[in-house]
């Protein structure tokens, strides 16, 4: 069957959710991640995101794309009033609660609760992590980038620890994901099971392989 | 075996591909898309990218990372000379083909050429998609966001078009990547198969399965 050609103009005639899932899902598998924070007075609250980006290696940073704030936004807010956060790896059998956290639910009600989890504290970090969730990063805010063009921003974070499991360290400091069956996430409501099928050398110009 | 904790100051201690392995995986599955381009004479340019990032549906908007222009940054270059670009999704059946685009090739050698695949126009878009992939993007630059704090910077572009298969297209609006062999990415060298294990409806606070 031909390929079909969708342009630009035919997304504006598209039903709203029908098109909020064609153009999530284009941009592939995305990470399954939840980001606990609480607010100064220690109320806690917990959020999916799929828009996890890696900045860089050294410093270590990791951003994420906050959408224009509306009648939600909490996440934003605590980090903003802490200026902490968590990221903690979704796994296969807490991908449903995790999924749920993307609920609307009022202010006063920890999604920690709401969905079942539980608020973890390590090392003295100000924010929640995951108790269920095996790999865990203690994030500190260092800037927010604003994009005007769509009213989101660049929420950027340094990394200030790693909890992980030791069995999934590998030798060359890959983290295995497998191992602790993280899951990934296409459009807005598709879970994935993840199998590694190949690990490839660094690419020289010199050393193709055919 | 109790979780270990990794500290930031450990880091910095590390050997540098260690730490980029671990820094790199631990955000987590990246899709994988190789990014079509050329030149203002029609030279044409292909390199593969795991930070691409949805930002909105309406109007439809993907970004990715351009880290620090250094010996390379071939990519950059063109889409700001002309415009546009290509996002083009890797499946299986060329992971090895994509990952080589990564090799730091001369300026003058297409990596289309020496990676073995195959150029392709569409539509009268002025940079080239991948013939061997699937689901292709056509994307025209609308922004440029610095990141100060580590001198990368966020290329943003609005979807021009889409190119795909009729029968990849869900009737909700989803797009099956799982049908086209979409693999994804951790780390800087780990390749994937994804398999669907759920579709989640959308959350509402009364209306949690448990």
């Amino acid at each position: 069957m031909e390929p079909v050609i969708i342009t630009h103009a035919a997304f504006a005639a598209y039903e709203r959710i029908y098109r909020a899932n064609l153009i999530n899902s284009i941009s592939g598998y995305k990470p399954a991640m939840l980001i606990g924070t609480q607010n100064p007075h220690g109320q806690t609250n917990l959020a999916i995101f799929s828009s996890l980006v890696h900045l860089g290696a050294n410093p270590a940073l990791l951003g994420f794309i906050q959408r224009p704030l509306g009648t939600s936004g909490h996440t934003y807010f605590n980090i903003k009033d802490t200026g902490y956060y968590t990221i903690n790896h979704v796994h296969e059998n807490f991908l449903t609660q995790a999924h749920y956290t993307s609920a609307n639910f009022n202010q006063d009600v920890s999604e920690f609760t709401a969905c079942r989890l539980t608020p973890q504290y390590l090392h003295h970090f100000p924010a929640p992590f995951v108790q269920e969730s095996h790999l865990k990063i203690a994030m500190q805010l260092v800037d927010e980038v604003p994009i005007p063009y769509n009213n989101t921003r660049l929420m950027i974070g340094k990394i200030a620890f790693l909890v992980l499991p030791p069995s999934c360290l590998e030798p060359n400091g890959n983290v295995n994901l497998q191992q602790v069956e993280d899951v990934c996430i296409s459009g807005l409501e598709n879970y994935h099971r993840v199998t590694r099928i190949a690990s490839l050398p660094y690419a020289k110009p010199d050393e193709l392989p055919w």
